[in-house]
Formats: C-alpha cells, sequence, structure tokens
C-alpha cells in the first residue's frame, strides 16, 4: 500500500497504539531503567535504506518493540532518578494527541485563534496557581508564552534584554554564576556577545548561590569601562544542586543600574504550586523582568512545554517581531490579538496549550500540589536514610525533590574517593534497577537522586537507598 | 479526582481520543475552513481561573468541541489552500503519540540511545530519497538533525558559518534577496550582526531569482571594507512565489570567497522525492555547506519536523557544544556518539524521529512521490484553468504545489485594483468554503494557492476556481 491512512484505518491503528502505550505505562517498571545499548547497536538493527513501498503500521510497531525498545532509557520508570524528571502524564499525552490530530500551525494569532487564545487562558493560569505577579498576565502589560525549552527562552529573554538596553553588537554583557545553566552562557554565543562577555558572578561557598556584592561590582567595573550591562540571570533551584539564588538582593542591583533581571526557574519554579513553597519566588514580583519555569520537568506535561513570562512584552516583540506580506492580515494589524511568533525563536508553532490545558484540568491545583508534595516528601526521606547512614555525607537538603549525596570513602584520597563515586554510580545504573547522575559540588563527585516521575512511591525511593547500600558493601 | 491516570484509564480515554480525532478526519470537510472567530471569541468563553479540583477528561473533550473547535482553522482541510500546506497524517499523528507516551528526553546520546540513532537513520534515509549528496550523510563527514523549524535552522546554520567565518561582533555580513524567508534577516538580528548587515542582493525581475552577479560585487565591497562575508542564503522555492535562485552560480561565488552556503528549500526540498523534480537540488552537491526542508510541509509529517543537514559537521558542534558536569559520560566522551543537543538551539528535545520514520514507512518512496505529484499535478491543473481566463494573470508557474495569480480588474488603476483583490480574498476565506492567502509580486497583490494537503482531491481545486469565479462575477 502506498495511499493515505483513511480516518478508519487511523481509528483502528490508534487504538492499536494506544494499546501498546497503555501496556508500556503499565510494565515499564519491569524494564532496565537505563538502556544496556551500546553505540551503534540500534541503528546497526535498522535497514540502511528506506523502503520503496509502504508497509502497515503493525511492521512500525514490531520493530518499534524489537529494536527501539532495547535502545531507549526510560524516563517515566518509577526508578528513573536522574537528571531532572521530565513528566509525561496521561492527560497531557491525550493534549499532545488532540495536538497532532488537528495538526494546526499557530504562528500567528489569524492561522487559528483557539490556538493562540487558549495558550494565553493557560499561561494566565498557571502563573495564578504559582502565585506569579499580576503584571505577568497578558491582560496586563506582560505575558506568558510556551517555548520548547528553558534554553530557547533564556535565549528570547536576553534578546529583549539587549533591545531594551540598546548598544552596538560586542558592548553587552551579561552575568551569571558557575551554578547558573550552561544555557544562558550558550545564549550569549548564539546573540554574538563576543568573547569573555558572559561574567562569571562569585557564590556562597556554603548555599551555592550568587553573591549579589559581587554582582554589584561586576556591573559597576563593567559600565565603567563603556560595556552595557545587559542581563543578569538568577536561578531558583540551579541545575546541579538545586540552589536558590538571593533574587530580592539580586533583583535590587539590577533596579538600581538598570539591568534586566530573568529568573531560570525551570525546573523549581512549579513547586509554587504549593503556597507553603510560594518563598521561592520571593523578589520575583517586585523584579523580574522574565521569568521561566518548566511544566514539562516537574509538573507532568509531555515536553516540549516551557512557559516563558514577561513584565513588559515591548521589547520582546520589537525585537523579534517581522511582517512579510504573505503574514499581513486584519487581526495583527488591528492590535488586538497577539502573534505569539514574534515571542519565541522559530516561525511555525504546534497546539502545544492543549497538553497543559488537559493537565491542568485533569488534576486541577490540589492534583499538581499533591504531586509536587509527594516528590519533596520523599526527597526529605531519602535524604534523612542518607544522613542517618555515617559513611556518606549529603548536602544541605534544598527543599525540593532532588538530594545530592555521596559515599565519604574513608582512608581514600579526594581523587580517588571522586573515582570510586563514579564507579559505584556506573555500577548502580549498569544494574537497571534505578538510574542516578552525578554532579560536582566544591571540586568533589556528588551523586543526585531527583524524585518526581509520577510512577515513583515510597518503596521505590527505599529500593534504591537499599541498593546503594548494598552496592557500597558489594565494594 | 485528582490522581495520576492509571494505564487502564488511559487506554479507556485515549480510544475516545483516537475516535474523536477519526471524526474528525472524516469530518473536517463540513467544516468552514477559516475560523469565523473574532478577537477573544474563545478566551472570554472559557474559565478565567484554572480548576481547583480535577474534571474527568470528557469535560475537557467536551470544551474542546464546543470552544476551541469554533476557533480553529483548519489546516487539514482539504480547501485550505493558504501558506504552505502544513500536512498531517495518520502515521505521522501515530508516531507521535508513540514518542508522547515513550516520554523520553534525548538530549544526548546517553539519555536514550534510541531516539538519538533511530533519528540518524531516518535523517540518513530522507537524504537518499531526495537524492541529497553522500556527505550530508552521518557515516560521512556531515549529518543531518531535525529541527522545529526552518527559522531555527537557518539560525544554527548561520552560527556554524559564524564559527568557521571567525571575527570579532559587528563584522560578520549575511547576504539575502527580498525574497529570502524573513527569517534569515530575523536569524542575523538574533546572532547580534548588528545594523546593516544583512545584505540584500538584487533579484531577476522576471523569475525573481537571486542576481550571482550582484552577489559577487556585494561580497568584495564588504570584504574590502573589512567585513567578514559569513553565509549567503539561496533559497529553492522562495515562500511568497517558489522561485528558485541559481544555486549552482552562487554556489561558484561562495566557493570563491569562502563564504558559507546555506540552501532553504523549506517548502520545495521535499519535491525531489521524484526523480524527475531532482533538478530543484542542482548545485547542492557541489556547493551547499548546510541545506534544509521540511517534512512538515509538504511530506505529511506533523509539525514539528524541519530536517537541516550539514557537509561538514565540525564548525556546528564546536560553536554550539557545552558539557557540564552533570552531563558528562561515557558515551559522549569516547567520541563514538552523536549529542543532537549540540545541533540545536534548545537543550532538551522530543522524540521526533519516530514520525518521520512511522511516515516513511507507511508511504515508502513510492506513497510519498505519489502524494508530491499530486499537488504538482493539481497546481498545474488549476495555473491551466487561470490562464485559461482571460479576467486573470498567472505569475510564470513554478514546479511546485502553488499557483500565483490576479484578477486582472480591467480599467483599475494600480491601487484599486490591488484594494479588489483583497477584498475578493477577504469575501472568498469570509466563505469558510476555501481558504488562500495573499503576496505581492513587484508591488501588486496576488494570490496564493498552494495544494497540498493530503485530503485535496481535484473536486476541492475545481470547486476553489468555480468559487473564485463566481465571487468575481458577484461584484
Amino acid at each position: 500500500m502506498s495511499g493515505h491512512m483513511t480516518p478508519e484505518e487511523f481509528r483502528a491503528y490508534g487504538k492499536r497504539v494506544v494499546d501498546w502505550v497503555a501496556d508500556y505505562l503499565a510494565s515499564v517498571e519491569s524494564r532496565p531503567v537505563r538502556s544496556p545499548a551500546g553505540p551503534g547497536d540500534v541503528r546497526s538493527a535498522l535497514p540502511a535504506h528506506p523502503p520503496e513501498e509502504g508497509e502497515p503500521y503493525d511492521a512500525v510497531l514490531a520493530d518499534l518493540e524489537r529494536i527501539v525498545l532495547p535502545g531507549i532509557t526510560h524516563w517515566q520508570h518509577p526508578s528513573f532518578f536522574a537528571y531532572f524528571p521530565a513528566n509525561a502524564s496521561g492527560p497531557a499525552i491525550l493534549g499532545d494527541l488532540l495536538s497532532s490530530g488537528l495538526g494546526v500551525q499557530g504562528m500567528v494569532w489569524a492561522t487559528s485563534p483557539a490556538c493562540t487564545e487558549l495558550e494565553t487562558v493557560v499561561v494566565d493560569w498557571l502563573a495564578e496557581l504559582l502565585g506569579l505577579p499580576g503584571h505577568f498576565r497578558t491582560d496586563a502589560a506582560g505575558g506568558g508564552v510556551i517555548q520548547d525549552s528553558a534554553s530557547s527562552a533564556s535565549l528570547v529573554a536576553l534578546l529583549a534584554a539587549r533591545h531594551r538596553a540598546g548598544g552596538g553588537p560586542g558592548r553587552h554583557a551579561i552575568y551569571v554564576s558557575s551554578q547558573t545553566h550552561s544555557s544562558l552562557e550558550r545564549a550569549g554565543r548564539i546573540a554574538g556577545l563576543g568573547t569573555g562577555r558572559v561574567r562569571s558572578v562569585d557564590v556562597d561557598p556554603r548555599t551555592l548561590a550568587m553573591d549579589p556584592g559581587h554582582l554589584d561590582s561586576l556591573i559597576r567595573e563593567d559600565a565603567a569601562a563603556g560595556l552595557v550591562p545587559t542581563l543578569v540571570c538568577a536561578t531558583v533551584g540551579t541545575t546541579s544542586t538545586t540552589a536558590i539564588d538571593p533574587v530580592p538582593r539580586i533583583g535590587a542591583v539590577c533596579r538600581e543600574h538598570g539591568v534586566w533581571l530573568h529568573v531560570d526557574a525551570a525546573y523549581a519554579g512549579v513547586a509554587a504550586v504549593c503556597p507553603e513553597r510560594r518563598w521561592i519566588n520571593d523578589g520575583v514580583a517586585e523584579f523580574a523582568d522574565s521569568y521561566v519555569t518548566n511544566p514539562h520537568k516537574w509538573l507532568l506535561t509531555n515536553f516540549d512545554c516551557s512557559v516563558l513570562w514577561f513584565a513588559d512584552r515591548v521589547p520582546l516583540v520589537e525585537t523579534l517581531s517581522t511582517l512579510p506580506e504573505y503574514l499581513r492580515n486584519a487581526a495583527t494589524l488591528s492590535g488586538e490579538v497577539i502573534d505569539y511568533r514574534d515571542w519565541q525563536i522559530p516561525l511555525g508553532r504546534r497546539f502545544r496549550a492543549l497538553k497543559l490545558w488537559s493537565v491542568i484540568r485533569w488534576y486541577g491545583a490540589e492534583g499538581l500540589r499533591e504531586h509536587v508534595r509527594l516528590g519533596i516528601a520523599l526527597a526529605d526521606e531519602f535524604a534523612a536514610l542518607v544522613r542517618a547512614d555515617e559513611r556518606f555525607e549529603v548536602l544541605d537538603h534544598h527543599p525540593f525533590g532532588l538530594v545530592c549525596f555521596r559515599p565519604l570513602w574513608n582512608g581514600l584520597g579526594a581523587e580517588e574517593a571522586d573515582e570510586a563515586t563514579l564507579a559505584l554510580l556506573d555500577r548502580l545504573n549498569d544494574s537497571g534497577e534505578l538510574y542516578l547522575s552525578h554532579t560536582r559540588v566544591h571540586g568533589r563527585v556528588m551523586l543526585r537522586l531527583a524524585i518526581g516521575a509520577p510512577a515513583t512511591e515510597r518503596r521505590h525511593v527505599r529500593a534504591a537507598w537499599d541498593r546503594i547500600r548494598a552496592e557500597l558493601d558489594r565494594r
């Protein structure tokens, strides 16, 4: 066959795929978390050439099972503790399916008004759920938009900040710390800031939080040297250890010097769905020019769904807008609508609001809070277990789902200890029973155990701890 | 309810959503192509606040039908002729569903080897299907990667080109024509090239193709003035009229001056799946440093799926790579694997290869050719109909699915004629029976009718022509 799949064929195959996904989700726990595949294993099992004639969809499903699955590291496995979680959930998958089925491209309002307006509503909803300030709402001066990732969001924020700051190429400087996500340095590279224009602000050696005093002196030095201090990135929940930069004090420095404050809360920001965690966003209402958090990490919405808000959307739209003739339309010219293509790097866009809408409606505020609270509670329990074992060191616990820890390896020097920790990590991950990642803190390798997959229950965290201790004993 | 959707709930709701999508696809023809919604209609019908408690998924489906659908412009409608098509297809929707269900994040090889390796294989397959040169393959010096859009792809190409060219901020110049996609100018803005660094090369007034002679003199002028000529964008199938720039002659100019040649074949490139259209890529094998085409436009793969190839991947990876400690892993350090995060703007990535794989396997090369050939044949037929009516002018037809034409409005001045054409366009689109867009050629408004939606048959094209003539008579 080589024709289009008819709606009736789609109905039949679609149900088979839904069954496949339901079976996968029900059985994911029985699979090794991390794929045992080596480089080239999957590739060499696939045909070198595309088929000349079409094949029934069953052939795809058979190869998915036989060739693709052994090469999958299962992010939705209850014992996936690496990186940060990338939550998928039933309602999000269904929202994505609706988006694919509708197949609309929402580059401007006019190309599907609902694609734009539902997005505006759900990002306003999310702002309310997280207690973000009213001026981030689209009916005020700001507005939110769904991006593919916090990396792209930070680049977009930088472009808006650069526009507001004015000044020619090669004179803009931005401010990060050693703990800031690597995408900020990369955004500076992409934006062509030039060598040495991404300044590294010191951190407090204990908390790993950015030092506002050092930030202030770097900005003064740069301004005195004729540079244009353009953007400071403060992080709420750093990637390495979920450290929290002092946003109120950083914000005050930014305000004094007229520098854009971007707050990167990619992982941790959604924790503010719980009123008792709202303090993590202290200073945001007063000082943040832009703020990003990723429902696709911990808030049950399939990748990609990163939400970026602005306090003032004017510099954003001014720096990114284009209006070629073929996109001119009455709605755009009326100024009454939002054209989200002016809020992002690509021109085209999928209907991603459907999945966030599905998630918020299915879970409600209550369900979202319950999920975040469980992750935090399990991380607290895990940290307490590790702390109670004198063979381990635990990094001062931050109030999210991540625990950083390491065996002390009494008797080993620093380098040997790091090697032993990495070897332990490899053995654990090779087991297929759990999957952790690592980082370096003050030069020392630490293990990262991040809790937040929807399938993770207390028993999985307990089992992880048992496995870690057993592997340590085995050494 | 506020808990997670269980696999069994997912199974039941999933089948309901599949039925919804199948019904939608089967009935899309009965809906008005362009949404009749006005600004704020959808937004005002949605609750201002998120729900406190979760709701059953039926509530989402009910509101989808009641609130969202009236705000949808139906890109998959058989009478959608606006912009360029954004093909969805059954196998692509299913591939996307599998991607959402697996919920993996393929930022590096190690985070799900199959996500990377299947992508490598399918972009190599696509290169073969399109007759692209062997050095674009990953087992040679180059390689392909799936991007969200040609806009992002062109930005990535510019970053690689800038890296290869060397030189400091404010000195790089790039070369486009008045017909080049607006994303190139925007990429220059994002990359911080500075004012006046995006040069506009003249076009042949008849063909609207870039003038290689003028390109050569602009590059010489800039080099003499101490600038760094960095990238030329040649287009195969421009957005406005599907004009084709003379890639072999442009390529020779690039080669002489050591300037990066990026070929933007976003819409038209996939037509090379038909051997008789391979000539559109003349010069690509000899001269192109990068090449982009979008399966999400005409090749039956849901947005987003844009494929970008490089002749040499080294400058790309050098300019975009980062390696924070938490992403260090044995596979990356071995150099034996690809980490696609170094090939794109964002860090994270979905498993988009699944949908392209599904499409190529379901249709086979034969099925893809059949789809493209039908679009071209119907466009030829439509152009012949318009040409045979003396009340109309047709732009020299280009060999793809787009026809540009306008009523001559004998007796009206240029400005009045343009107004009359735009008014005709509004009346046609307001009818809900078909949806066209427009452009300007030599300052005159022309209608654009682009054929390529999978559901479009001869009768829809005939009906469009009848409707256009009837509306003209009614005036």
